[in-house]
């Protein structure tokens, strides 16, 4: 086993893909460089037009004995730009000695590279009798995901190839490896207000119909909404108001128009639609309109056989016993739930999206361990 | 007085010297041209540096016997921007056949080289020994008016000129020359609202602080105030809100930062101060930040004898008793009423700072015919 890649290397290997969303090529073809030799069936395809696109995608089969479970791991090779400020080069994979052990730094590191480095040094160890295996691999998470997961789905339709249960590698880490898995997101669903009046002089305001006392009525009563107090496995509901626009430069003018950005990150209790209905409702009394981009619905894995064999996992690697979690921002699993069951797991999401993004190579290692036994539990 | 220009060749001539805020040059050089021949001494300079100068202001005296009486017109040879859309060049000053007289088009027609042109016809009419008579004129009434009547009344403070009465020949009629006069001005203040925060995810709010919330709910407190009913003279004091900005482009981020503008006109149970104290103390429950610009106090020349020898005079051409207001923007009266008593009366404002600018040859005439009279009676 000596002359095998380690998960370190392979972290490494893809960091040094520069892959920014969307992503295509390069990092795409190391991947497969993995998967193959370990008797994998590769299937890749683009999808999408600039600026969106084209993405690439890729979706990987090992088949198991006739009948036997079919397990898969879900990600994503595209990274967000990395900004400013790195201590070292972003797209090269940097290996530090710290206190307390090593740390690579890079980007993608934490999100995710370093997680499906994990997930095939896990599979590398796992018998191909023991079931059949997956990689659901998009280059497109970080962006608007119109051409990523969604696309790769309709393939998996297509060639019926349907998990049991698929585990998402995104950090859902928060203080220590281990310590929160998801077993659920949030819905997600951005408005954008527009109040329309007349134009004028400040010194007529008769003559005019200022539109951002309505708009500011408006938000005042959205604030004040209380859209539920939470569920039993997700926190309160939560509407943030993003942004204000009017633009209106000269001092002496009320202006014609006045423009409001609304983010509701919602649980159980609501539909995107029905939030987007009753915020329409509202605002129709203050004569503005709403346009809505609906980003994902609520959904959950309730706390069960899938839960419980991940948890399981990570305490025999690290003690710790995982907080089921609902928080945060979405993720594909919005869109993977519609196959199978799906929970999320990975590393710490301390330095993801951020400058001198860095994962701890013992946490790759632990990782790897984690990942193995919970696809040999998920095809047991 | 048959080769004499009457006052359709002097308002033509001082539209097509153009003169657009800040203006200097060959507009008083036109001007300077007509006063000096009438036995004006003609006192000119400039103030200011770019971009807001370097404007150019005239004080043109005639004194009349010792200890007689001193009356002031006043006014702008500066024009706002013609803008687009003109159906003649805006400089070129066009003389239209029009069901029912004469039109003259150009930019200052109404606002406000038509007058000008009649004060200068007036006091052609009047003999020196009426008294005197003097010329309070500024290239930036406008813009910023920081280097045009202010400086003007530093120089005739210090020249010992302070006039009994002063007319500011703005275009204060509505529908028909005379219908209204103004004894005064509502007081005008700016505010800038900012509302600071810390940015973060929407998908964690409690790790931010928006503070478009805090914004939202100060601006619905300022829109509720009631600063007033009006009063004797004045209307009822009034707050717009002009602009908002957070120009935040990313859907799930928190903004750090919100900002708003207001602008108010207010009456004489306010001070600009004691506004700004008032919306600060607000402003400061909502952590919300205020700076502000004060563009002149509300002011008023109480209908008394000043009031009761314009109207006369408008009365005696036009057969119309004018409205005594103080509706509408700011002028330089705001500066001339540290001075002496001063009333604005001027041509029809319809067309004043829009495309095809235009002044009834008529009114004109008339307007002349008002001034020499406001004037002798002023001096008597
Ligand atoms: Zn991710
Ligand atoms: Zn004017």
């Amino acid at each position: 086993m000596a002359e095998l890649p380690d998960v370190l290397s392979r972290t490494a290997a893809l960091i040094e893909a520069p892959s920014i969303t969307p992503a295509t090529g390069t990092v795409f073809d190391c991947l497969e460089a993995m998967l193959a030799p370990l008797g994998f069936a590769v299937h890749r395809f683009l999808a999408g037009e600039p600026p969106e696109g084209p993405v690439e995608n890729l979706f990987a089969i090992r088949q198991g004995l006739a009948g036997s479970r079919h397990f898969a791991f879900a990600g994503h090779l595209d990274v967000v730009p990395p900004g400013e400020g790195w201590s070292s080069a972003p797209f090269t994979a940097d290996l530090r000695e710290v206190p307390g052990g090593r740390m690579l730094y890079g980007r993608g590191a934490v999100d995710m590279k370093g997680a499906i480095a994990a997930m095939v040094c896990a599979v590398e160890q796992i018998p191909e009798e023991a079931g059949t295996i997956s990689f659901i691999i998009t280059g497109d998470e970080e962006g608007p995901a119109k051409y990523g997961t969604v696309p790769l789905i309709a393939h998996m339709r297509e060639v019926g190839a349907i998990p049991d249960f698929c585990l998402v590698g995104e950090p859902t880490s928060v203080h220590r490896l281990g310590d929160m898995v998801k077993i659920g997101r949030r819905g997600s669903v951005n408005m954008w207000l527009t109040a329309k009046g007349a134009q004028g002089h400040v010194a007529y305001p008769h003559l005019a119909d200022n539109p951002i006392p309505r708009l500011v009525a408006l938000l005042a009563e959205l604030d004040a909404l209380v859209l539920d107090e939470g569920s039993e496995w997700f926190q309160p509901s939560n509407l943030e108001v993003t942004d204000l626009e009017v633009g209106n430069r000269a001092t002496n003018v009320i202006p014609a128009e006045a423009r409001a950005r609304l983010s509701v990150r919602y649980n159980d209790h609501h539909t995107g639609q029905a939030l987007v209905d009753r915020v329409t409702e509202i605002a129709a009394r203050h004569r503005t309109e709403v346009r809505a981009t609906l980003h994902g619905e609520a959904f959950i894995t309730l706390p069960g056989a899938q839960s419980a064999l991940v948890a399981a996992a990570v305490e025999a690697e690290t003690g710790l016993s995982p907080e089921l979690s609902t928080t945060g921002g979405t993720s594909d699993a919005r869109f993977l739930r519609a196959l199978c069951p799906v929970i999320e797991f990975g590393l710490t999401n301390a330095t993801m999206h951020k400058t001198d993004e860095a994962v701890a190579v013992e946490d790759l290692e632990v990782l790897t361990r984690i990942y193995r036994r919970i696809a040999e539990a998920a095809l047991a």
